[in-house]
């Protein structure tokens, strides 16, 4: 099975993290493919970045048609219905990946995220999906998606810090990393709070082989239906449907 | 006073279409444009069209900064978030000024849009903006938004007898239009049906200019904030926020 | 244009304030007429005091049937259902006016109202229009209505300490002031805080304003149907519809 | 224990009708006092009427303090919320007592009134009580509150008709008769069609009751607080609360 | 009439206690019999523990058939949908009971209950009911269901310390106890802090007699419908439905 | 890795077909080991069989507590919770299993279940996980458990007319077959109607796979927590929590 993991922003650096975690969370016989566009913003934090990552994703996938299944690695789940129109095959988004799990395990999760101008794009996406019900409170560490990369950072010890608040205040049991960037941060977490502290971009992987084993595919029968063949314009001519 | 009306995709007799409503609609002493973008798709039927057309939405904002309001006029109110990010200007979506101005006359509305692939998307539009509550039904008539542009077309009567079963089967008592293409046909279909039929364009003009009279400006102190300034890559270089 | 704003309750002072901030408001070539019941409370705090409001505002609607739409100008828009079925015009309350607006420019609004006991009603309001999605909390300074009119009264510092604690602890975006009596305060306390500030008063003129230039009238398909005729008893017998 | 049970139209036949069907279901030991305001309209359906009703209704209260409950027999529970604050015994409305007792007798009930103007009133009841979750739909039978109370009306099969639809579409396990008008029509429609049918009247003296005899009274800590003392105007200065 | 309230905890002080506050309750006239089971938990804390007292519950009113009106005692109203298929006659938990009572005496209620463990179960009972929406906040008072019944303890004033943060905190203007052991201290509460405090166990004997004198019973047209016959096997085999 | 999927009626051939279809499922590598408790009854249709099943089914993990996961195979979720708190480990409910990987596919799915008396508390735990947002309806086919078990039976064709309604009627995208018993029907009904058609068991051995392979347990910081210990009485006294 192959699986193509798109990072939807243009760091690279994020991108071989991503993929380590995928790799390390792939079962034997997976094959994982960490990729990012290469048009596009470095990081994305909010809705402005959001609509400069998503041609460029939807790239990845025109590109790399053959794989099995695709995740989308970036907490918002950035261009995730569009990126099912773009495939019959499954398209995961980490942030819903996690929030599923988080809800097979949990009375109730809280997020940490990076910057309070996130929240509301992911609360959005938990109203949409249904799972706004089963969540606490969506909460910002401040930290900039970057300083996560940063060797030396004490961003860890931020995000511990709102992780106990969550569980106290939210009276969440628990936790949804709110980054694909905190991907390695989830294990550690997880014992100190005593609580399922999840990643997303392991709960896709996991979903994404789920579903591939069990031959299921996006439906095409609703709004996920390949798009209408038209000839787009402009420097989007080569993605215009077919 | 002088609004921008942001057609989406790149199909110029729509755009002048919409044009003319907005002036219609207009003030006097309110100046209004209407544009489209040069790179996307020729109309917006689902959401794989959606992500080619908000760059070059975000990009004529970015190029006509001093306006003081700006319209998206597709009815699934595309990029409307990262619109309200790019200006602290009010930026209205057709989608949303129907569903408001709707809310303020009837009981119960229900919306009339053109293909079924586009339903989801405005679903969740009525679900975030908490207006689905008011909404009896989101109905496809199954007419393409270029074929509202065809000369001969019998678009209309198909419309109306949508509008027909809203009133009967939702107990709607105000039809919302669903597509900026349609813009030219409320005045006949309300006649004919009784009842308030709405075009989002010439709501949009309205409460664009209500809210510029008033001072009022988007908030920047929640999601809606400037993105912070970073370089993004390749095509996108010109887009990035500083 | 012809404009009646209506305040529920009997003190001509806050009418005359209220009719004034309507004229402020206005659009050139709209003519502003404020007026109160002569019957009633002279202020409304509660279920109870609107019982007695209702039947002299629905009054002011019948004596002067004429005009091209009617504001509400009681936060908890006190008879506006009854209102709308009392004419074809469009009636707009103050208090869904300032939602509707602060929904097009904010994620999350809060409300400051004057006293506790108006909280229940205004928080069933945003229940039944959709829009307490939109809402963090519906928040009292507890200011009674009449302190508002009192010269030298410290009320506007007590409200802005209440908004300053709902950008804080509610993470709104917007606030919407919640008494007609605090329309002379929306400027100075949006300056103070550097959040939108909404008075209800002016956005229901903007609203009805808009509605009215696009010949868009109250539905008579379901609730807002016009009264059957009937004849009623005693004090009552002149409001009988025919 | 005295129950005061108030119909507020005005039609004197249909309070004696509300006053057996009271009569009937109340304990030995409880009496019954069915009255009617002598202002107002002589019957209600829809918002309009309800308006002239309720000050009437206000006044039964206050001319009759001394009662141990209240029973309001309109089925949209007019002046409901503002009854509350004019006593501190219980007051029950007709249509939350049937929706309450359905609730505990079957997983979905669907209503039947009168016209469907007064759906939208009962809908939005409903939402308010939090039991809209509970109801498959609220059904207008056509016929008008005054025709049950004409000697030789079909009302019943109609209405009995409406109620076949409702168990068959709506897949409702028990009905809710909605309004005062139909209350000697419960027991035989009941056997009819083998599901519970219900009628306020009598599940509101139940329910009054019950709150009596465990000496549970109305709530001052809210919105129900007593209406702070105030001289009102003109022919509502008598209901002044002091 | 005859109404059985089951304890379905084996502790028979407890089942004592409940039994005197439900004959407390009661109306001259009605018998009240308080069982408990022989087999299960000697307490209810949490889903485990209730899994093992319901067959014994159903077994109770197996072992009763004949009585009016069945009762359970027990907060989270443990196998409530069970044993309402179990009988025609109505079945009331008390949490529900509770809940509803509180529904109309308040605008927000709020519950204290025993254990933090069991608020999960009341929450989703509270969504079920679709009164979730009237309750502001379940609160645990963290003291176990059998301290209640310790001579000596200081549970109440532990409780009425919660009760205060309700009042203060959720704004609740209404308390609904959360444990049938709790059934003692309801008065004392409620005059200690001046809004109503709600015990599940005499509101239920309330509606149980309010429905029986109505001669309404639980529909069989839906999910409470008689179960089908089939042989059960083992311990349960005495269960078998006929 | 090791999971016991616990089928909870005392159907033996039942057992054996879900273990089939848990074993086809499972990746190389994954023990799967079905079993089913001696005693309950032997189909789950409704709440009082549900009732009889439960501890039998708690029975079954107390007796296998070194399974990596454990699968709950019976559509309703039956015990669901009551499971979690007796083992860290993860336990799935094919219910639950089936609406998440679902909502991974498609906008919105219907339900096809058994007997319309289990519908209720299929639409219970749609509400209770969030996801009844993402379900067009739950509909019963009107066969009964074991009747899919007769050699012979045209059960599909009559599963298949009603996914036929679904998809014409609710606007599905997806269908999830609502037994247990169905699990060898899927993939012949997706192929025949052309979208995703999903079968909980084989949906709740992915997860569990998934969940165990990222070594995430059940949460015990809330509802779910460990019962506390203590002596049950008479038959269920092996079942003590210590």
């Amino acid at each position: 099975m192959r699986i193509l993991v798109i990072n939807p922003n243009t760091t690279a650096s994020m991108t071989r993290k991503i993929g380590e975690a995928a790799r390390k969370a792939a079962a034997p016989g997976t094959d994982v493919l960490a990729v990012n566009p290469e048009d596009g913003p470095p990081s994305i934090e909010g809705y402005f970045d959001e609509v400069f990552s998503i041609p460029g994703l939807i790239g990845c996938i025109q590109k790399n048609p053959d794989y099995d299944a695709y995740v989308i690695a970036c907490f918002d789940d950035t261009g995730l219905h569009a990126a099912r129109t773009a495939t019959s095959a499954p398209v995961i988004g980490i942030g819903e990946a996690a929030f599923h799990m988080a809800s097979l395990l949990a009375g109730r999760f809280s997020v940490v995220t990076t910057l309070a101008v996130s929240i509301p794009a992911i609360e959005a996406n938990l109203v949409h999906y249904g799972l706004s019900v089963r969540c606490g409170r969506v909460r910002a560490s401040e930290i900039a998606v970057l300083e996560l990369e940063r060797p030396g950072s004490d961003a860890c010890s931020t995000i511990s810090a709102e992780i106990g608040r969550a569980i106290k205040e939210d009276h969440a049991d628990a936790i949804v990393l709110g980054c694909a960037g905190m991907t390695d941060l989830a294990e550690r977490l997880s014992r100190e709070h005593g609580v399922p502290v999840l990643d997303g971009v392991s709960c896709a992987v996991k979903l994404a082989e789920g579903l591939v084993q069990l031959g299921l595919r996006t439906s095409k029968a609703g709004g996920y239906a390949a798009p209408r063949p038209k000839a787009y314009s402009g420097i989007f001519a080569a993605n215009s449907p077919k």
